[in-house]
């Protein structure tokens, strides 16, 4: 069962990589929801404070990472959005 | 540490309803990304098998609800965009 969970961990943390690539290459992020990402990253904060609090490395580690791709996203879509 | 991580898991959860509501209200879905939703999707089924592998009830519930929520986007990405 860790297997899986490590496999689910992987695939959810390292799906935010296309999208964060997607938002910088268009530079048109209109169609993502603002208040998806600030609840998102704010979820995923909570997370993290979790792991620290159970001490598990696994859950530190995986949503740190997902942390930084969803405040990039959140960024680029703040800018861009300011923009057009 | 349960009640943050509650609040960790409904707000990542819910934070899917605003994205879901925005790409069915414009129907245009070209700014969000088809490989992260594959991904994500993916991904958020192998925490409901490790869920019910650890016979975890909150980390089924929660990985359910983002799972039916993530495949929805993923649908209507698709149906919206063969259609442009």
């Amino acid at each position: 069962m860790n297997a899986v969970g490590s496999v689910a961990a992987a695939c959810t943390t390292v799906s935010f990589v296309p999208q964060l690539m997607r938002v910088w290459q268009r530079k048109s992020p209109r169609d993502i929801s603002l208040s998806m990402f600030l609840l998102f990253s704010f979820g995923v904060a909570c997370w993290l404070v979790y792991g620290v609090g159970i001490r598990s490395g696994p859950v530190i580690a995986a949503n740190a990472i997902t942390l930084l791709l969803a405040l990039a996203i959140l960024a680029l879509k703040v800018r861009y959005d300011r923009r057009s």
